[in-house]
């Protein structure tokens, strides 16, 4: 193996989830993953009056953020070949710039670079925030996280026609509420969508108490929209929870199934041999 | 097969849910939601005050819609003879006005053919929201609104068991809490209606804001009743929870049931020959 | 058996839950039961402001409803030893007695008698609220509520459990919450009373909005108790919901235990002979 | 057995769990969990104005309590070498000074001893509070609590990685809203940490009310993130839930294992000798 084979073999474990007894690559890990945590408290920061001594520091920071992240985002570019190892060396930098985390990377560093992106601070704010997302990278190793991922992707059906069903009854409510309402409250039921509001903080049983029926009318349809908001946090509640055991359920039965035995086999469940 | 009945089969195809390789049934489901949800934002938007130009468009569109809706109902009950082929014609007829879907279809037309139902204002609304109704044929094709169906069906008994409890518990706090504070607030707490709306918004944790307990005694009763509506989303998701749990084993269980086979007997979980 | 034991039967019969092609019991069945919701209506209208002639209606229909429940009280302790007929005559009233149901009927029956205690008008409606608890005779033929009634048995020491830890977590936050808030909002936390009240309408997600942290400690700390407030729904929640679905797998046992076979014994499990 | 190490084992028996026939034990252990819940109902008084006599009682109170604890804890470590028996008597002391109910007595004791934090208003209602947390003796008792406890310990993962996506979408809820109705409320939504506030209001869903959009760009992020905050309930529900359900399934599990056998095969599943 040529020396620029190693190094960049190297580099590649670096950026890698570290492996145990890989003190570099650790520090690496914790550095980047600090550098992101501290870029999460500077946009909190930056809602603040702050000082100019202040705004100076954190143009420090961000600079030296942005040469970071773009130097790391350079390095696993240049090291992708030995992730997508059955793919030829362009193709995997291709398939590697398409990874969810890639993009992520590079939609929050380009603000950055474009000073056209930059001039509005509303949409500069709203790109800064999407490097938030980077986050998610701190949980990419979080072996739990994928089960619940997975949980909601195979009942994502189910959970889907259930917010339809919501919805259903959202714009119902929205309508009806807005009928019964807005001679009582012109102002506060304006239209059908302050009605969707209001159906909105009801079925949450968020409820902040800036919309809600003063007629008779509009307290009964509020009271039945109210118990069905109940089914609103039910039905999902016990798609998941369902979802759940059934994992359990799988990883027991994944864990449980018997090594294929070339002489005899054994039913799983009786210890009984079987018959061939 | 004459022409006739060859056509006739082609509409009800049509129709119907597409087949895979079916485009022209495709593109009619499409078209045919589309207008649907079309019509779900004309309601929302007619709630606004809009520009003249506005209503004469919102006025073609919805003379379109009326006219396709009807096509579409009549097409269907002439080709419903297809769909239940089991009975003569006249009794496929009716069988199909009285399923749940042509009910709602009819009762969402009629009001645009009846002069005197248009006149008051409000009556005309209430049933163009019933037309939203046709929102659910988006989802008769769904499978997983059938499971959450099965789920609600089996467990209604003790769903409606747990609703009675809590009906009773609302009573008993209407009138209490009315007790409690009517001296305090005369205003707020006028009658057990009252009551009743400061239970549910309480039991459901909306909690508006409008009505509230002032007195020590009042609070400690909210205080109460405010947990055991914890009960009241506890309860039922644990039992939509549990049905949730059943429906996978018993969809597992239809799956896996081995054939019946006369000589040899099979471990029903591992589906293999059992030895004797 | 003599007439007034064959009598005796027969008001037993009609009294008790009837059998379906018994119909004047069905019919008394549907009289009491109209009845107590009759009375319940009336406890609610009672609370309004209410014409001279309602209050006279009201009065008659009082009493009817008093002399018709003092009846039905006589009629079931007179062939209660019909339903305990492994008592003595004696005995078996009084274990009537001290049945749930009896005491609720005798207590609210009272009032109507001891004119003492309808004096003071509180206390009357009071007991007149107790009468309430006669809708739970509805719920008596109810399959479902018994089961979830087990659940709730079964699973009463972690239910228990879990209510304690949530006591020690809001009387934890209702002193912080009054030692944070007391100075910045001398009038809304008064005492550490009022942080309870606050921590209660915090931690079941009803939030008013009479009484909320305005200081970043208080925030803070209000932050956190909230989250933890998610908890105190998701633990009952998940208990339940384990109960509900041990309930289905104990039904299905039930169900499927094999009958005793005298010659040979088959695991239901996997089907096999069993040997002895 | 000499008589100081009578007397010691004595002590240690009464200290521990009662026996059911030790009525001596059962006394002290109900005396102790009185004086500690009376400790409670005083933190909660002594935050209302009192008489100059409560103050008096109080103090005595106080002095009372804490001279109990004092002894019990003294006696607790005296004889904490028979609770671990397999060490040295040093080493045992050391150990259950490190337990998790010794670290609350002496935190919770040691405030009355030292001046110096009494001196502190705040500082020493903080250690009072504290205190508090010798209510979870009254739970050590719970076999339940500890059910609970397990549950919580095996989804750890789990649950904090669920956490972990809540505190994700709450900082990008924050910064959004921010940025949304900071023009439109520049007093109400002041800087991100506002936001957060609001976010943390509404994931949960209790919604005070002192805070929420009004343009209509904040009320649609606001939709979006009530609905999702369903989810905040539903993920921990459906973990904790499943939780149980795995519980209740190894409580099972471990009761009917059967004890290995040389010769014979039993079902795991019935406990029955299988054929061969």
């Amino acid at each position: 193996m040529s020396r620029y084979n190693r190094l960049k073999r190297r580099v590649y474990e670096v950026l890698e989830v570290a492996k145990p007894d890989d003190k570099l690559s650790k520090a690496v890990d914790i550095i980047l993953m600090s550098l992101i945590l501290l870029n999460v408290a500077l946009i909190i920061a930056g809602t603040f009056e702050l000082h100019e001594t202040a705004i100076q520091v954190f143009t420090v920071i961000e600079n030296v953020s942005v040469a970071v992240f773009t130097v790391e985002y350079i390095l696993r570019l240049w090291t992708s070949d030995l992730k997508f190892t059955e793919l030829s060396p362009f193709r995997a930098r291709l398939r590697y710039i398409r990874t969810f985390a890639a993009v992520i990377d590079l939609v929050s560093l380009l603000p950055s670079f474009i000073p056209a992106m930059s001039s509005s601070f509303m949409v500069l704010r709203m790109f800064r925030v999407l490097r938030l997302l980077r986050v998610f990278k701190l949980n990419r190793y979080t072996h739990a996280l994928k089960d619940i991922g997975e949980v909601f992707k195979r009942k994502a059906g189910q959970l889907i026609s259930s917010m339809l069903v919501v919805s259903f009854l959202m714009i119902i409510a929205a309508v009806l509420m807005y009928d019964a309402e807005h001679e009582a409250q012109p102002e506060v039921f304006d239209n059908a969508l302050s009605g969707m509001w209001w159906a909105i903080a009801t079925l949450t049983t968020v409820g902040y108490g800036d919309i809600y029926p003063v007629t008779v009318v509009g307290k009964i349809m509020s009271a039945i929209i109210a118990i069905l908001g109940i089914g609103l946090v039910a039905v999902p509640t016990g798609i998941i929870s369902a979802g759940f055991t059934e994992q359990i359920e799988r990883n027991k039965a994944e864990k449980e199934t018997p090594e294929p035995d070339d002489e005899k086999t054994f039913c799983p469940y009786c210890g009984h041999k079987l018959d061939k």
